[in-house]
């Protein structure tokens, strides 16, 4: 007996070499896994089940993977793009004022936005992650977590620009200790929901010694390591004044190219460096709102592509994309890079499906467990509909328009189920497991008072700040 | 005493050089006018209405403006992109197996879409628009709308690549006929909410003749020309090999720059022949979505807005872009051109949703009639949800982030209300003049009919196809 079947569905299963359509399907699970995946008619007259759900006229596919979130800035949404040095100017002035707390509520909501729109699988790259994993656990997403680690004092605004960053020891081993914390306490947790990478922040924050413990912690745990990777020219700057070396050379002499990298942005790589980096069977992750709005660049994801798989996309952060939300990020990477290569044949809709789903998945070492409807994988689905105008009119032949309207043209809001490990989050729209009414209220509070504190910033010479001044905002 | 007063929200009023926000506002509007803008503590002391309406937590704003639409392709969503010679082998195979209900059926699920995701004005610039207008009047539109002429045969499949299109004065004739017959009975009316433009189709598909005799009809009816400019390689070619002269020249050349134009698209124009246009006081009509689809080209608005402010946005067609969208639209204008200047400070949030509102108005010639929240302006405006996810949280000082949230973060489904001439046509999301699920159910009906008369088409060699016959879509 299964727990339940969903029926009469048009299935993107995302298993063989596209995308997998099979019509009229049906997906039976039991406990947290796909049993069966096929035929409405074969499955029902195979398998029963406690629970009946009928998909006519929907779309039944793997939820989708946000491969780089930060979802404790999320209360800072809105606060810091159209600016020049986007960290400094934009983010920076706002971090002084931000609470645990604040990162907790701003967590929260992020996290409901992105259900809402079908992300059921989060690598969450965030501090404090002891705090924040529990807004996972809440809702009940999957998710990859890790504290991130860097080796810098808080405050560096005495530091000039183009400075050295100094590095405190002692500060690393505190932030090493916290991953390390989160890893004992939480990996392969919530019936393996929950697992845990190794998140030093960037190879120019840190010593060539805590890479190299982070490095060997990651193989003791046997997990990945989630870094932003020649994210800025900032970084390339700081890499050339320490050790006369460019990010991905300096990660490759020190052994840091290899399956286990989740690299981040790659925003300054040169198309021989992508290449390297994707050669080594590391990973490459593409913020395409976040890089545009924030710097302006399309990172070299083209370049990745011509030697490698593993692309999945990520929605960053609140501040600067602004939103968390993988249809979004779906098309901004194909428009974005048909726009780079002027070529409208380029990252076609079924090609960038793949990256938030089974690309995704195997990109970040679960290929075996998500990203496709195939028995035995973990049940991660969504269930969207048909009849929202962004998808209307299903048309199936000579040319199928669902995959293509799916990435072009629906927003998320089309998405009225998540299911999650064979749990129920979101039907019709309502999450089931947290009350969003309470969040969006608490958030807004938070807000308010995040208001309050930062009314000492201004002062701030900023583009926004200027705009703000002007009666622009 | 006022029809109804909308309270206690947030304006956006777009009056000023910003956006003109008004925190704790009122609108009071009588018949199809705004008669008073205020704080909402003084507007519910000097007026009664009959109806009031709470916008605590929402935000209330001019209505959106679509510059360019055609809604007539609207049943074709999703069929045609990821191709090159998006015309020849995206759109025509299926223009063969297009009817007149299949337009009339498509475009109303398009107007259905806009209006949901805050679009109250569309420039519609489709045939047959005798027909096709009364989408506009049913569903309680405000359309500025026009035939497209053009005066060559249907059937071009004949023409080899780079010949010139032979022109037939007889079609252009019928052609204009068909947008004059709009002109006589339905300029002016559904109380001034419809109003007609000259459409000829690009400078490129007729002769100067037929293009001489427009711009006089324009200037008798005293009204604007909607037209394609330096669509494409494709015009620009014809022009050269026609006439010797690419487009703009040609233009200047016959008198076709001053502000009567509507010139969209300009993918082609050089920096120098957008300077010309805008100084000429011609308006430019930009398509980010769809020309990065279709051309993989960012079109130069940048340039544009060195010598004037009357750009506006458009959705263009569902078959390429896919979705129209005005949150869409902004977002991919922003980003896109920050990608194109590698300048994350240009295309700032306030000024993008300038050209969907009061610069799109004023462009248009309507800024006095629409585009801001001003007491004797049409009453078109839109009440948004502050508690939707994406606009979480609010925060007012020393920034205000909601601007750039409606910009980069909303995605058109936090409109709850719509109100065009005074009227409401949406309230919490319903259609109150249209069945929205009927008109989804047939346009479900017209697709599944088109996909079996397209089926002739399998053995069209198009990308699309091959994708299809390789199993990837």
């Amino acid at each position: 007996m299964l727990d339940f079947i969903i029926m009469n569905g048009t299935l993107i299963t995302m298993e063989g070499r596209g995308v997998g359509v099979l019509e009229d399907g049906a997906v039976g699970v039991k406990g947290n896994r796909i049993e069966v995946v096929g035929e409405t008619s074969e499955v029902v007259k195979q398998y029963k089940a406690h629970r009946y759900v009928d998909a006519t006229r929907k779309v039944v596919m793997p939820g989708l993977i946000d491969a780089h979130i930060h979802t404790g800035l999320g209360i800072l949404r809105g606060l810091s793009q159209d600016t020049d040095q986007w960290m400094q100017k934009g983010l920076w002035p706002f971090m002084e004022v931000l609470t645990s707390q604040d990162r907790m509520i701003g967590s929260l909501v992020n996290i409901i936005e992105a259900v809402k729109s079908g992300t059921t699988t989060f690598c969450d790259y965030d501090s404090p992650m002891l705090e924040l994993v529990k807004n996972h656990t809440l809702i009940g997403t999957r998710a990859r977590v890790c504290e991130m680690i860097n080796e810098m004092p808080d405050d560096l605004s005495g530091l000039a620009v183009g400075e050295l960053y100094p590095f405190d020891p002692s500060i690393g081993q505190q932030k090493l200790q916290a991953n390390l914390k989160l890893m004992e306490e939480w990996h392969q947790r919530e019936n393996g929901r929950i697992t845990c990478l190794m998140g030093p922040q960037g190879p120019d924050m840190m010593s060539k010694e805590l890479l190299l413990e982070v490095k060997a912690l990651a193989e003791k745990y046997d997990t990945m390591i989630h870094m932003h990777v020649a994210q800025g020219d900032r970084e390339i700057n700081q890499m050339i004044k320490r050790y006369g070396k460019r990010s991905i050379p300096y990660l490759e002499e020190i052994g840091y190219l290899n399956r286990r990298l989740m690299a981040v942005h790659l925003t300054e790589a040169t198309r021989e460096e992508t290449h390297v980096l994707g050669k080594s069977g590391a990973t490459m992750i593409l913020c395409s709102g976040s890089i545009g709005i924030i710097d302006g660049i399309i990172p070299p994801a083209a370049e990745f592509l011509e030697v490698s798989d593993h692309l999945a996309l990520g929605s960053d952060q609140a501040p600067g994309n602004n939103c968390n939300n993988m249809f979004n990020e779906m098309k901004f990477t194909a428009i974005l890079n048909k726009c780079k290569a002027k070529d409208p044949k380029v990252f076609p809709a079924w090609k960038i499906l793949r990256m938030v789903t089974i690309d995704a998945a195997r990109a970040l070492g679960l290929g075996h467990e998500i990203g496709s409807l195939l028995p035995g994988k973990k049940a991660d689905m969504i269930i969207l509909d048909l009849d929202q105008p962004t998808m209307v009119p299903l048309v199936h032949k000579p040319i199928r328009n669902l995959v293509p309207n799916l990435v072009y043209s629906a927003k998320g809001s089309e998405v009225e189920t998540v299911i999650v490990d064979g749990q129920f989050i979101m039907e019709n729209r309502n999450l089931l497991t947290v009350d969003e009414k309470h969040a969006v209220s608490q958030a807004h509070q938070a807000g308010a008072a995040l208001a309050e504190r930062a009314s000492s910033l201004v002062d701030l010479d900023t583009p926004l700040m200027t705009m703000m001044q002007q009666g622009y905002l």
